[in-house]
């Protein structure tokens, strides 16, 4: 298996815990943001949208972080971090949902306009940020993980982004039971960090 | 089945046009959302974001139009809408996150500008758009359909925004490929269209 990876992107990192929390080995093959390799012809060969990451297994490419996730979960974690269950799945999905929306165009986009001086607008983004934060912190008032009773790829996909919210300027001071969700996926076996989180 | 809806919404009629290619009979509430009602707490109990759509099925809540759609394919579609094998349905879940991206915060938040006075900037949204539009247009080159060989979510997902792009400012003169992929979504038995489209 080969992850196209860049070190740095939250995107990524999704797809590197998911491998460590399922004991699953990789090859990564480091992408040149910097450089633009990820707009040359033989990257978008592979993934025509010209972003990290993309997963190769076997003949199977597959790009879109939460794509990855879900053909991880599928293909090599049971039933347990992507149940078939029709309406266990959907819930899932909610919050793969959230981190497309509120957390990427929100929290992600914060840090890109701190770290990396991206265009976007600082406090609108940090607006979307807190909604999508005040969301899931009234629903792990009551509850450990995101969907159902154990980790998901629900909080594999938030994860990232919600734990470096403070580098795009959203503190997480006033989210108690986000900070304790934080730790109990920190205490997982085979939890792997990030620089910043 | 309810499903607490807005005419006008490209997120709500993903589920009202997944619902009638599927059959399937349900009863439409209508949510008020000039008059605030999606942010008052008899709604924000059903979902928390305070948006449409929100699908109820005898004890199911689900929110999110990407997760209903999740939901309905895998209870009511078989194996055609949403396939089970792990990379089959890993290509589906691309074309969910480009709609959820390019399409979302590219072409919906463009029409969203030029028809409800939102207040984000035009031209970098029509430009995420366009990215997401060259995207498809290469790949509908060579197919019929986004993901596999039958229509699946990806083709409901992505064909609202995509055919409503024109209201938003973005002209689909140039992408020939995406104009027949939209005739044959409109070819389906059991299509029905909503306003703009």
């Amino acid at each position: 298996m080969k992850l196209y990876d860049m070190e740095l992107s939250g995107n990524c990192y999704k797809v590197r815990l998911l491998c460590a929390l399922l004991g699953l080995e990789y090859e990564a093959v480091p992408v040149g943001l910097m450089q633009g390799e990820h707009k040359q012809p033989a990257f978008l060969a592979l993934n025509p949208r010209g972003q990290v990451p993309v997963l190769e297994d076997g003949g199977t490419v597959i790009w879109d972080s939460m794509a990855i996730l879900v053909f991880l979960a599928r293909r090599y974690g049971g039933e347990r971090w992507l149940p078939s269950e029709p309406a266990a799945m959907a819930h899932v999905m909610q919050w793969l949902a959230l981190s497309e929306n509120e957390i990427l165009y929100g929290l992600a986009r914060a840090r890109a306009v701190t770290r990396f001086n991206r265009p976007w607008d600082l406090a609108s983004c940090q607006e979307l940020g807190q909604a999508g934060l005040k969301v899931m912190e009234t629903h792990l008032q009551t509850r450990e993980w995101l969907a159902g009773s154990n980790p998901t790829i629900a909080d594999v996909a938030c994860y990232p982004y919600v734990a470096l919210a403070p580098e795009g300027g959203v503190g997480l001071e006033n989210y108690l039971h986000i900070r304790r969700w934080l730790e109990r996926i920190r205490s997982l076996p085979g939890y792997t960090a990030m620089p910043g989180v």
